[in-house]
């Protein structure tokens, strides 16, 4: 582990990211696992260049260490996005939901190190071959929204597949995830669900407490009828409403994504237990405690070196 | 591994078990696998307590080593199975598909080590209660019938919530899973789609190509609408239509129920490519060759322990 592939790649001193969850991860819990020794990440989400802007002379503030930005690449703001991060000099982007080569030669031509989150075999391949650092394999027991394959079975199959370091996301909650991934070629991991509940993490108290109030079977996922629209949430009065309508005869992939309008603000920000959507992943029923990003970073990273010392 | 809790637990020398696949997994490759120093499970499917009988005689005079038989709980035939395996002095039981609780007083008598396969944390309580002396925890990355959680996230939150020992089922392939699910607390593995293409296995020819021949993106889940029973195989027309069918807006649970119905003779006896239901796990995009039931347990067991080894 002192001589990680993914440190020497991004600067940090432990191979933990912070996954770039939309309303969730802005500057300030970003400068905390940054600060921390892992690799804070700001979702640009849907928001626009402005707010991505201000993010980052925010988290510049804050932090003197490495910090990413996460690019939803479905973001009607994508174009204006992706250029910001070129002005700004942001260090690391990671990219979610489709492939990031249209942004690549811009990118890479200054300087950033590109990790684009996917969830397949021929995602990796792409990602790859236009120029990505390393691939963020994210299993869909991951929050937010999903592929099929799952981190333990995915994980692999990408180090098989490409030749750049392979970070392992989903399911990810203690020193025993981490360890795993490990075992399974990754040399880092993401976490998402686990930091949502760090001290910094300014997500509404409803929210957090709904993760440290969730058990192993707590999570369901919507979308799946309609393909390429699957996400992992909290069951809740919104999340049996939406899977209610999503199986209605009449209802079609545009209802579908009306329906999912405002509900991630609502949860994140305003703590509608009922109205909001609130993702997380399946490793919620293991995360039981706030605490600051540093104790996260800390208690992960030592219970992993402590399995891997163990392990022979 | 060399003081293993599975391996004094059943008397074997691998902690590898192979799963007990209905139409698939009968007493030659049983024996193969308990030859190996691993435990065979032979299937009792939906059959009667004469094949049950007949398939527990065969494996003795093809092995002296302990095997064991898994007992689909939603058979018909599930009253005069359990009484069977009493009869013959089975040395192990493994179940699916619900709680064996009924059964465990009698099994327990008879002193059979009883390992439920479980698919929550609250499956491994039940189990843990009535008497089970270990539990398999499956992850949905598995083949045939599944359920929600994933391996990754299945076996820490199981191993926090019992005090028998735990293995992990669902996802693995090759000793990258195997390392992978003892730091996640598990103490052995049960792998069933790696066992489908052994030598040793008789299933039809076209099964196993279909799985050597399948990507990472190969399986699908069938059965999601209907809650309790998602199934995972490998996409072809058998499971397109499936798909097709489960949503209609006039289908019925019943009406999923028939669709099932003679898919898994059609595919494991019949190898008909078309009109077969083939199951398969998420990890038939590793498995690639025919090997020996020993061939596959010493890789698998070889490969975990070189990466333990390894680890710190």
């Amino acid at each position: 582990m002192r001589d990680n592939e993914l440190c020497r790649l991004l600067g940090i001193e432990k191979p933990i990211i912070q996954g770039g969850m939309a309303w969730i991860a802005d500057a300030k819990l970003a400068a905390a696992v940054s600060e921390a020794g892992g690799l804070g990440i700001i979702s640009a989400m849907n928001a626009g260049a402005d707010y991505v802007a201000d993010q980052i002379d925010k988290i510049r503030t804050l932090t003197d260490k490495p910090f990413g930005v996460n690019v939803m690449l479905m973001s009607p703001h994508a174009d204006e996005v992706a250029r910001i991060l070129v002005h700004k000099k942001v260090p690391v982007v990671t990219t979610g939901a489709g492939s990031p080569s249209k942004y690549m030669p811009e990118w890479l031509a200054a300087g950033i190190t590109v990790m684009p989150v996917v969830a397949s075999v021929a995602m990796a391949k792409n990602a790859e071959r236009c120029g990505a650092a390393a691939v963020i394999a994210e299993g869909q027991e991951s929050g937010g929204h999903i592929g099929e394959l799952t981190t333990l079975t995915l994980v692999p199959q990408v180090c098989d597949a490409v030749n750049i370091p392979v970070v392992a996301a989903g399911g990810i909650a203690d020193g025993r995830g981490m360890a795993a991934a490990f075992m399974l070629g990754a040399v880092g991991v993401q976490m998402g669900t686990r930091f949502l509940v760090a001290k910094e993490c300014g997500v509404h108290q409803t929210y957090k407490d709904m993760v440290l109030k969730a058990s192993d079977i707590s999570t369901v996922v919507t979308g799946r009828r309609f393909q390429a629209s699957s996400c992992r949430c909290i069951k809740n009065k919104f999340s049996r409403g939406f899977l209610k309508t999503e199986y209605l005869p009449e209802t079609t992939a545009e209802d579908i994504a009306e329906l999912g309008v405002g509900a991630l603000r609502l949860a994140a920000v305003e703590g509608d237990r009922d109205r909001g959507c609130f993702l997380a992943g399946q490793i919620s029923g293991m995360v039981n405690r706030e605490m600051t990003a540093r104790e996260i970073v800390d208690e992960v990273y030592n219970g992993c070196i402590s399995l891997l010392k163990g392990a022979n």
